[in-house]
């Protein structure tokens, strides 16, 4: 597919800025490309600015693709790898795509890096350039979960840090506010807290401190929520810390995959079976698409002073052009500001 | 259905002595005369020994149920709801039922006690009375998963301690170990300490501490797992803190039934899928049956001097049958005595 001069004369819009890390992920750099084609083919990609960051071999493959007129290439010489230790390559490797991203964002030159890199070293980096807005300790890793009333729960942290204090926690909660109220339009979102048991005596000492200091927060705080409550659309945001939410994020996927296995082998299991199956193939596919994790792919990285997403590291086009539209929500509705706004009305509180 | 003489004569047995409890759960007591009934009508019951605890109401259920002959009542007068608050009423109702049937179970005159009822209470009753084993600072509950091979994995601690030391880890690894030994006949069960990677460097102070010191036990340590190995089946033993294991079984339980409302949303989204649904329903009736959580049900309590096991609070018959099954064959395997060998060992070395 190649881009039109219609689209390439609308990139000069004044849309978000989006960079994207040409490397990192399974299928780097191809799949950059073919989810930026994906945006770039409908209206949505009409006013953004797009650019991808990698070694000399992603600038050839993005001219090879025809796309070097449309999407502006940013050298970087390193490359890291999903098996680098964050904390060796954060001072190692400085001329990464990832370090090269951070650096331009805290510049100004872009208004939001993605990559589908490893976690570690993006959050690593990320930090170490970017910083922590003020009142914020520590960054989190948010996830979006599809919930039954076919909305979406905001789920954080879910790995980014792995011993967590109430002040924290806290902190999560005003983010994850924040955040679904900016990038998902939720007036009020319910915040919940992970425990394991919706009475006040359950949980760590942490968590109980947590939970009646956030009585106080400018938020709409509906108390203690428990694992099982993650899906039911009762609650627009759960805290919780890196450790525990990382172990049910990997259960939620392992249960899903498990269930899914089942699922197949029952429906092979004989004649009958395989032409129920095939009948009903229409809307099992539907069924297996409303749960694609693509479909909620794109991690914002919470309380760095800059707009940083998360892509998963198999993520095809089409959830890769998720996550970008992540970032580009964010960069829209200000999100930034709007946690810099909420910190100082608590901090002044 | 009435229990038969010859079975009744064979009740004078010298199998199991297994224990009740008649209040707790949902549909206590005539789940629990349901599920004595099924093991009664099977050749399976023939040398147990069966009594249910509980107030002059359950008496008069059983009698009612012509169940007086086969099963002895032992009485109590209190009854512990769900709702009550185990640290106050483990001193406040002393006569009952959890105490009676701990009280009898420490002065031999049962060898197991299963109950339904309020999971904080009965640990808390059970550690009171019964005391730990010679080695166990805290006990643990369990709870055994399906595996994607068709086998089981047990997973501890579910939710008895929300704090866990590396020690603690180290001593649920050991139980888990003579558990799977002892009670699923597995010669040398694979034990993993749940983690957020499988990096020796992941997880917090407290995992690394207790997974450098893992290696040096006698039992086969595989190392890290995570949220996605969970239903591998390359792990017979879970290891985590009480707060972790507890939130990702309810994770779990929250997303297959996400995922089974999802299933049957789309299997009835027209007639098409409708008459897929038919073809294949009994292959589905098989899939459901395969994962009904009853199959699994029986959470032993770990690291008690004495043999306890939790029922699920909704089980039905077939699932109190199941944790009843566990308590036999914790009996007939010796439990207590393996692992007490097994702490010894460890405490020499």
């Amino acid at each position: 597919m190649n881009v039109q001069n219609d689209s390439l004369e609308a990139s000069s819009g004044l849309g978000p800025r989006i960079l994207l890390d040409g490397h990192g992920g399974d299928r780097a750099p191809s799949v950059v490309f073919d989810a930026l084609e994906l945006l770039l083919a409908t209206a949505e990609g009409d006013d953004l600015q797009l650019g991808v960051v990698g070694t000399d071999a992603v600038a050839e493959a993005m001219q090879a693709r025809g796309l070097a007129e449309r999407i502006v290439h940013v050298p970087a010489r390193d490359v890291i790898e999903m098996c680098d230790a964050p904390a060796v390559v954060v001072r190692r490797k400085k001329q990464s795509s990832m370090h090269v991203g951070a650096r331009l964002l805290r510049d100004g030159a872009w208004d939001a890096f993605v990559s589908a890199g490893n976690t570690g070293a993006l959050m690593a980096i990320s930090k170490l350039i970017l910083k922590t807005l003020n009142g914020i300790d520590r960054p989190a890793i948010a996830s979006m979960i599809p919930t039954r009333s076919g909305g979406k729960t905001l789920f954080l942290d879910v790995g980014a840090n792995v011993d967590c204090t109430s002040d924290h926690l806290l902190q999560f909660a005003l983010m994850g506010h924040a955040y679904m109220q900016a990038a998902e339009g939720i007036e009020k979102p319910r915040v919940g807290l992970l425990n394991i048991g919706s009475e006040d005596i359950k949980g760590t000492d942490v968590i109980k401190v947590a939970a009646a200091a956030m009585e106080s927060l400018p938020i709409a705080f509906v108390g203690n929520v428990e694992g099982t409550d993650l899906f039911s659309g009762e609650v627009d945001v759960v805290v919780c810390d890196g450790f525990v939410g990382n172990v049910a994020l990997k259960t939620m996927e392992g249960t899903a995959r498990f269930l899914a296995d089942g699922l197949k082998q029952a429906l092979l299991s004989g004649t009958r079976a395989r032409m129920g199956a095939m009948l009903a193939q229409p809307a099992l596919r539907a069924f297996r698409e409303q749960f694609n994790p693509g479909r909620y792919n794109g991690a914002p990285l919470l309380g760095l002073n800059g707009i940083v997403v998360k892509s998963h590291g198999s993520a095809d086009a089409e959830g890769l052009a998720n996550a970008l539209r992540v970032a580009v929500r964010e960069v829209r509705a200000g999100l930034l500001s709007r946690i810099n706004v909420l910190l100082s009305e608590w901090n002044e509180a």
